[in-house]
């Protein structure tokens, strides 16, 4: 495939280290960050999947306080209210991978317009970017919101197709999270899973176009797509 | 509320123990049995939430058997086809939970109509039921196959108002995934949540109507209702 448009990201994990989380709550838990972490982020996503299933939309920030909330009542941890939204804030702080900012810098000097398409709010998305000097790299930040559903809805990858006003065929869709490469592709976007703990890809009847063990790694894939 | 029109109970973990499927997978991996099955069981509800949410309805067949594939892959086990054959068909001779028979008999003689609502296919549904000879106990078996999503969309839940021809608000749901309960209620059922293990429910902006430690404990609850 030739004649790219576009490049979307994925935020959470793909873009932006959301490990770092674990510090945090290690810091509140001595010893058990790890777990709390790993557990809060897994129903975090589940919360988003299942109340867009219910057709009961909520914002991020509240998806991540309670996922956050059960997570920890789960755990046999009683954080106050003040504690929760102290971990919740660092969801703010977010730092990019180490070799992210130089590759998007990169791929903007090839005159690629780039995007993120993320499950979190317009501020949480604005301000992650905005503290890593990022703000600049990117044509679109795009935020469910916008259609009031979480990914892997179809609607949501239907808002990058949209922002870019092209096929979806000429989007190459880069994320992480293998569900969301999983989703996008289904929509019809080529995909580039990033996977940099050397995991299995989901078996849910499709396999990502490439697979990329570090952001940079794109700087190869795109010679395909350019 | 009073004039209780029907009883929905949803089918594994409620009415029938998946945690039996532990037991062949420590079988066929000894050792690793409970590990196994509860990552396939996460990834089983996963896949299904994810493919409703992509519009690519699968079989509970094929989520199954690729929640499994996926979970040995992430566990480093290398079955071959026909063992992941072997554990998939445990769907199929799940046992009752030791109280269940008994509670049914007790609400058929209330002449209380009772239904399922399960995401299993009509046939993995009618197979479990039938094995456990409770199939004269149950006035609809109804299976999410007939509108291609999953629980917790609505439309799965719309099935049973339908079966019923009655209001909503005039049919008790009863299940053990918190979830499901949350879904159920969000629709606008009266809710019952079976608890046996003791675990915080869910947070996501719903609280069940009541809790029980076993199915019997439903007979105590419909005082309220009949």
């Amino acid at each position: 495939m030739k004649n790219l448009q576009g490049i979307v990201f994925d935020l959470y994990g793909t873009l932006f280290d959301v490990n770092s989380v674990a510090s945090a709550c290690n810091a509140m838990f001595p010893g058990r960050g790890v777990e709390l972490s790993m557990l809060w982020r897994q129903k975090q996503l589940e919360y988003t999947w299942l109340r867009s299933l219910m057709e009961k939309f909520w914002s991020f920030e509240s998806a991540t306080y309670g996922a956050l909330e059960h997570a920890c009542a789960r755990l046999g941890m009683k954080p106050t209210a003040q504690q929760l939204e102290v971990l919740c804030d660092e969801y703010f702080t977010l730092k990019p991978f180490m070799e992210v900012p130089a590759t998007l810098r990169a791929l903007s000097g090839l005159k690629i317009p780039l995007a993120i398409l993320s499950n979190g709010s317009p501020t949480s998305i604005g301000t992650v970017v905005k503290n890593a000097g990022l703000t600049d790299e990117f044509a679109h930040l795009l935020s469910v919101d916008a259609v009031r559903v979480y990914k892997p809805s179809p609607k949501v990858y239907e808002l990058a197709e949209h922002a870019f006003a092209c096929r979806r065929e000429a989007l190459l869709f880069v994320s992480s999270n293998g569900w969301d490469v999983t989703g996008a592709g289904h929509f019809g976007f080529p995909t580039c899973w990033v996977n940099r703990a050397g995991a299995p890809f989901e078996s849910m009847g499709y396999e990502p176009n490439d697979v990329i063990s570090g952001l940079d790694g794109l700087l190869t894939v795109l010679r395909k797509y350019v």
